[in-house]
């Protein structure tokens, strides 16, 4: 079978995440994440996040986190400010409208949400007659896989005081995000300034789960029964928790992140210096490199990946992922291949 | 700690399941449901289920299941029939009501539903001032432990198609159901007579996960739009697909059920015999004994049950679970730390 | 055609009410409800009301009134209690539940829920993995045209307060329930124990139309979000504001009411001197007579009302309706028929 | 009170539907919509519309109208292609997302949607990770006041077709568009090309109420259950009824129209004549001139209108509307007023 740069789910899990699963199988804990191991591992989150009063809840996947915290972060007339370029708008088949809530999509740079297009979207709707922007919803890193600053992330969160509205961060990938060469910030920082993020394992090593962590005092209460009626709550809590209680030992959750990124940063330094284009360049492990169509086609009898667009009739643009488990040497036998492809072509 | 009897998901995984998970952990397979591991689990469902073009699906939970299946098979103004005891009525926090369905509760006799209660719902839901009745909703084994025999599934299947009804079982304790001596049927009997049925991993022996059996092809169409919006489609389908690969190998799903079973008769039988009596009895791994109040306290010291309801000021019917993993000596301990209990209120 | 007994919205609207709509046809008014002519029936209102704070919203129908409303009062885990004959249970096509919300139904005693059955409701519902019960419903007058005294009204609310639970009354027959022999309470004292009430005017002698009075202030804020989008807020909220304008000028809302509770008194007291049975006492516009099947059908010939069910296999109970247009000869006429009939049944 | 050209409801209705409305106003009429009078009227739009097997439901308001069709007409998971500027995107404070549906937005030109914008949505939205398109939305005339010609209904159209879509016609302003200069169709063409659209009444004379027109046979299934549980059915559905009935004879319909045409068409050529410039020139009864500010401030004096949007620092547009009430003498009443404002600034 082809190597794969399709996504960073492809492996089950690192052995460190599958140990902790595996430890005492026997063991009797309490049902539905009240047991032990899962409050171990929020305890460990709080810690690392230096937010000692947030809820931590985990959950088994990322739109169920998305549609679950947002659903219960709003009355049936608001909405959620997303950027165009946003999962939950782009990706999620209407899972957040499902619940009843329209998403206000703006355009983005880069994947980014702005100040601007956050005011923007509040200064057109100002009655009764349109929705109300109550969350803004910012992926970190974003699905272009930029990273947003500290002053980016400052300047979101002034916006949102001053139209008092929630800031919720994706956190997909927050572990590459944290680990990227553009991260001036640290998970503490992420706490101080996020009403509600969520930190992803099931891309970062974990068999799967995601951890949501309310800092918000008013968005804490009754979290649970949201968890429940969203088919969230999972009886078994401790198979998440975990994954978190591995990740966030020995810092794995960063090594792993980083391996992930250096992989990226590899491939994309070499694309670079054969004179490849970029969609954008970025410094987490989603890069999006354009390449002619015959190299594409080639690249495509040896290695798994998206087509991310269509740029020319002669170019696409591609898209690679690579992941904890991504081999050097996958990486560079993609550089090589894709060198002889571009020769190829111009001979 | 003490010794629980509170559930049957106390206990992480059976051995199997966990080797199953854990077998090739960094191998590449496709995401969302589509790996080839995924793929062996249905074909393995679809062979015990005699029903080759069944569709199946996993997931990670029951409140899942249900709520994201039974949403897929109604139309806005349609509504669910289900007993009072039913789990989607009782038991989930509103999750099919939050997806804008009624769920129609009628009285159960031992958990079970009966055509004439199904025809008494029909009749009283005639016009558009009413909703209209178009699943009905059956747990196999019943929240009390009971189980429907064949003659009385196809008197619900009868009913069914008289009144246009699509007949939904839930099967979370599906395999405890199968190993019943009640059980007059196999899984393909089921699949010849329920339209949707799941089949419960969670709660024997599975780390995690629930198999969502489609044997109507009308409900088939577009299922995986329904797991997205829902936020039930898992990144990696292997980590469910693997469990069930596992449990319907070398009928590992039958030996587990058997044996939570088999603590359950004995538990029930020895209660039996020291004249305690029953809410309803049972044939699976769910028991109701009827205790004195003193005997409750006593029996609290050491073991975790729950508390099903107050019977008369002075006795309590409690609820006890075994598992795949309950240890026959703990069965035989309660039994006799009960009968001093009893005895020494009686002294 | 038959005269018809099926209902208090058979004819359009008393000349009153026509004329206050009619009334300067083209004078520009502000749209959605923000007119003068609205503002002035809602100052009317809350004036009989005797509650200067109170939100006055007009909508044009009852379900209407109540999906919005409810909706508006609940987050999304959050249920409603109403007795099973309640209209949003039995009566409104899921309109409750397709805002995502249930409704917990308990049985009642001649239409009427008690704080012994709220009691059990709340004790049913203790924790995440079941609703969280936060509205009690009722009507006033009842499905079976009876009336809540000023003594139950105070215990429901007394029961309210202890559970924290709000008190939302369905007031589509309010007027007939004013008036009724029953009522030792007034407007003022509707408004003083309920949070939320509406006032019926589509079947008191109104176009159409319905009165939302919201007593409690955390109810007040963004209520014409709510309704804007569940369609109901009118471009012409004077349509419905006139309405209620003149109802509440002269005592025509009372008038009304009177007129069509003193045609089902006679008609209720005229059976029941024939021996008549009845499926409960009313004291207000429905009544429920029990006739044998034979009387029933001849009935049938020369008047139109409602089977309510089936008694035995010999007799039936009808619903009666009368209404402020309901002329009083036909009642006699009603009367002498029934007699006739009855005789004839018996000779 | 000054002269509002805010919209085309600040009147209660044209004598003659009044006259409709208030004819035997205690005639016995059955409930709910199935009266003569509303047959009739159904009767009279299927006529004009020569669709003699359309069902023809009436109901109080647009946002109404749409929500509840729109709902009916989608499964979870599908999706509605709206311009941006479509009512149901910007106007409606989420009615349709509260109904679980996502809009798909796209630039719209002068209000229009296009076959290439219907093209460029579907393919953006490919399989099950992101909602399906199903409906495509448009108005007619549209919120800028243009007028869609029968080729490009036709293009579409054959578009739909192509795609698999519905084609839905809010017909809030359908009369003005029947009436517009650019109008080369007639409603036989609107049902033959639509598969759902509806009249409005609200906005051309009638005191309040739209038909919803269902052409396609599949759509017209079980339509009173959406009708009720959206609250949308009312309980004496002549009031509507009678409304249709007196517009749909002696073509009071189309000339309450062509009236409020005639208006806007004076306003807008005698601002062209003075040099003012138009956001877009429109051949219905909504108009946006462009004006200096000191103009703008200077009309605000004598008539009521909206700012639409900021265009400079200097400039703004304004909507001005007109409706089958307005008096011509007004309209000359505003060009000169503004004539001399204009001059005023010049000087």
């Amino acid at each position: 079978m082809h190597f794969q740069f399709y996504n960073d789910y492809s492996e089950t899990a690192h052995p460190a995440c599958m140990a902790a699963l595996a430890h005492e199988p026997t063991q009797q804990l309490a049902g539905y994440g009240l047991d032990d191991v899962s409050a171990q591992a929020a305890d460990a989150i709080r810690a690392v996040c230096k937010s000692p009063k947030a809820a931590v809840h985990f959950v088994s996947g990322g739109t169920q986190a998305n549609l679950t915290m947002l659903a219960a972060m709003l009355r049936p007339f608001e909405a959620i400010i997303a950027a165009q370029t946003g999962h939950i708008y782009s990706n999620e088949t209407g899972a957040i409208e499902a619940t009843g809530h329209k998403i206000i999509a703006m355009p983005a740079t880069q994947g980014k949400l702005t100040p601007a297009s956050i005011e923007a979207a509040v200064a057109a709707h100002p009655w009764e007659h349109t929705v109300r922007a109550r969350v803004v919803f910012i992926s970190q890193a974003t699905e272009l896989g930029t990273v947003y600053s500290l002053a980016e992330l400052r300047a979101l969160r002034a916006c949102c005081d001053t139209h008092g509205l929630y800031l919720y961060m994706d956190g997909a990938r927050l572990g590459a995000a944290l680990m990227s060469h553009d991260a001036d910030w640290d998970l503490a920082d992420i706490a101080a300034l996020a009403d509600v993020f969520y930190i992803g394992g099931t891309k970062n090593g974990a068999v799967l789960g995601e951890a949501i962590v309310i800092v918000h005092p008013d968005l804490q209460v009754d979290f649970r029964y949201h968890l429940k009626q969203r088919g969230a709550l999972l009886a078994k809590g401790r198979v998440v928790g975990s994954q978190f209680l591995a990740l966030f030992s020995n810092d794995l959750f960063q090594s792993l992140a980083a391996h992930a990124n250096a992989c990226a940063e590899r491939l994309q330094n070499g694309l670079l210096a054969m004179g490849v284009a970029f969609e954008t360049l970025s410094s987490t492990n989603l890069i999006f490199p354009t390449l002619p169509n015959h190299a594409v086609e080639q690249l495509q009898q040896r290695y798994g990946f998206h087509i991310w667009k269509k740029v020319s009739d002669t170019h696409q643009t591609i898209r690679l992922v690579t992941s904890w488990a991504t081999p050097m040497d996958k990486v560079d036998d993609f550089l090589n291949d894709t060198r002889l492809a571009l020769a190829e072509g111009n001979s």
